[in-house]
């Protein structure tokens, strides 16, 4: 450790406690300006509870802001677990060229450090929570389907090549190929650990272990998974969050705010549309678990539904109504000269949503599964004090997981997803 | 031009001649050695007739070699188009790394000077000759299966995610992120420009009129190669060649090199297959046209067949057998512990396979099309001086294209695909 302290200073870096931030604070101007320079009676407040990552809240008399530094190592496994800390230059990346497009979900950012790694952006206030404690809560949100489908089709449509011309696209996927660490974390975490005997693997067992070794044992869903991992390892399609599930969102009735993009580069458009949908079919098989006397949960499920089939449906209908008013911009991908008529635009269309929505379903899929039988699981289960009803409703998110996966293909609407979905939480 | 002519000079580059090329060569140590230090007697030949360099051949009585020199503009169009120098960069690399990978059928570099955007290699002397130009002629190669499937297998799959780590494959990724411009002439003169109406297009007009139209208004098409043209624009496959027509290979009858990778970037392996496989079969459309009393072609056209099926076939087992030897390996696609049972691989290796060939026949036809209806058509075609039977002969080529692009996913060998042509043929 003390050659690691030794290299960290050498390269600018120091790793920041709650007093060290506020003589930071003190002497970067950036910070100051957002304080109103009113620097007496700050109050610092370690908020870090993600897996990765210190997050500090920071209040005073004439402002706010969090700061968020990057160690290099993720947090919650720890030092045994190296990771860049470059990762915090691309999540400012990622904030900014996101924030740029969608200002209205995305956190503005004040201030970056590169040397130390340290991100200030706005502070959400609150009554801003997590949308995963949200949704474990039993919360509606009535507004989140209009925002997420409008801060995925804003992000993913102009970062495509149906807004980008290919000279500034390969710059900028040239640019993201440095974050490959944090895609290799993925790649391991999603697409190869669940399918392999594997050190961090663990689940609800005894409960689930034979459903555990049949995923490992499960040939067809393995061919399909490493289609997928082929997809996110090659395919530059648009500048995607890399980690949008409901515990990078932050929601209060009327505010929707996409945090954490430390795993942005350019990947599939699928990879988002499919955590945020798979997420939320997590929390709707978790629902039971969280059922009481009081609460059967059963409104609060067909909810959860209908944010589902929103969300794709909104979702769809925002990205193609921005190719239709882009349709002869810059964008490299289809030529207005080429498609010149409206019924071969709507052709193309139809093709391209298609696909999109088969990705979508596969991703969402892999990364449910990821969350029952992997290393990192998701609080919506997690919470379920009694492992055995906890394991009843792990195994039906699973089941429709790897059904959904496998027959991905087959869906021509979200609707239909839907139905499998009711199939299976009606066995 | 004036001021072209002093940028040109501020940033170190001088366009050459064959006289300055001596004195550049005298001053230049890495090139006096290839010439074992002696001088003086050298001959200079210029004998660049591809469509974008200046090449000149350089010999001496102590040895010899090639130069190559990259103008900013396209020469066979001249200044008004103009085109990064920057390219000898990247067909530098490629010639290193792909031939490190298959010395064999790669020409050696011995000097490169970025500023002046020039390589020096092996000069492939004769009965070296364009391989084009030997299948106009009538000339059987018997080694050519065998070492195009050979250059094939291994400078793609050594470049792919079947061996390359994510880490080396994502930073290699990157660096040829920056030969965008190249890859965007092929985006519009293979993917764009044939299928709308555009400034360079030709094709043997008359007679091709309807065809070209036909072309240009033929939906199903048109939205095949959008994907096509997707895939080549954000998949990044492997390390591949970029130009792999009939004209980027010299061959003798037992030595086989493959040359001018300056349109070399990672994109989806089956441009390079398609490429060479759609060249072949305009070479074998394109012999009734050089049919005489002497001879009918008819053998040599079996002949070009029998070429087609070999490479491919040759290819896939040699792709296959690489693949087998290194699954342990540290390619990050199919990991061992996942892939672990000889009949999961065998499955993994024919779906990927399954792809590749559907990727490799799509790729080819769109390249047989743009070379009958685009900007840049091939002399197999060319050289037929009754333009009706040119227009003969390119038609047949070109029903046989759009058949095979639309169709392709139904193919399931090669020699399916050699009997659709023979059957075009036969008509």
């Amino acid at each position: 450790m003390e050659v690691m302290a030794a290299a960290a200073a050498a390269d600018g870096f120091r790793p920041l406690d709650e007093e060290s931030l506020v003589e930071y604070i003190k002497a970067t101007p950036a910070l100051r300006v957002q304080l109103g320079e009113q620097l007496e009676g700050l109050a610092v407040k370690e908020v870090g509870d993600g897996n990765l990552n210190f997050v500090y809240i920071v209040t005073g008399p004439g402002g706010s802001f969090v700061i968020k530094q990057a160690l290099p190592y993720i947090r919650c496994i720890g030092t045994s677990w190296p990771m860049t800390k470059e990762r915090a230059y691309f999540e400012m990346l990622a904030l900014k060229d996101h924030g740029r497009l969608c200002p209205n979900h995305v956190p503005e950012v004040y201030h970056f450090d590169r040397p130390m790694s340290l991100i200030a952006m706005r502070y959400l206030k609150p009554p801003h929570i997590i949308l995963r404690k949200g949704l474990i809560a039993g919360i509606e949100y009535p507004l989140l389907a209009q925002h997420m489908s409008d801060y995925m089709a804003r992000t993913l449509f102009f970062t495509s090549l149906l807004y980008h011309s290919t000279l500034e696209h390969r710059k900028a996927v040239a640019e993201f190929c440095g974050n490959v660490e944090l895609c290799r974390l993925t790649e391991q975490v999603v697409f190869s650990d669940p399918y392999k005997v594997a050190q961090y693997n663990h689940w609800t067992s005894p409960y689930l272990d034979h459903d555990a070794e049949a995923v490992r044992d499960d040939d067809i869903l393995k061919i399909e998974v490493a289609g997928l991992k082929s997809m996110f390892c090659e395919r530059a399609q648009a500048l995607i969050h890399g980690d949008l599930h409901t515990g990078s969102v932050m929601v209060t009735n009327d505010s929707t705010q996409v945090i954490d993009p430390e795993f942005a580069f350019y990947g599939p458009m699928g990879f988002d549309i499919g955590a945020f949908l798979g997420n939320l079919i997590l929390a709707f098989f978790s629902q039971d678990g969280h059922a009481n006397k009081d609460n059967d949960r059963e409104a609060y499920k067909r909810w959860i539904l209908k944010m589902l089939e929103e969300t794709w449906n909104l979702f769809h209908q925002k990205f193609v109504a921005l190719w239709n008013e882009n349709f002869d911009g810059h964008g490299d991908a289809y030529l207005a000269d080429i498609f010149n008529k409206p019924e071969l635009q709507l052709l193309a269309q139809k093709k391209y949503m298609t696909d999109l929505f088969h990705d979508s379903i596969g991703f969402g899929a892999a990364k449910m599964i990821r969350r029952i039988v992997g290393v990192a699981h998701v609080e919506d289960f997690e919470s379920i004090a009694d492992e055995s009803q906890r394991a009843f409703c792990e195994r039906r998110a699973l089941d429709c997981a790897k059904k959904l996966l496998k027959e991905r293909r087959k869906f021509e609407s979200i609707s239909q997803v839907i139905s499998v979905i009711e199939e299976i939480s009606a066995r």
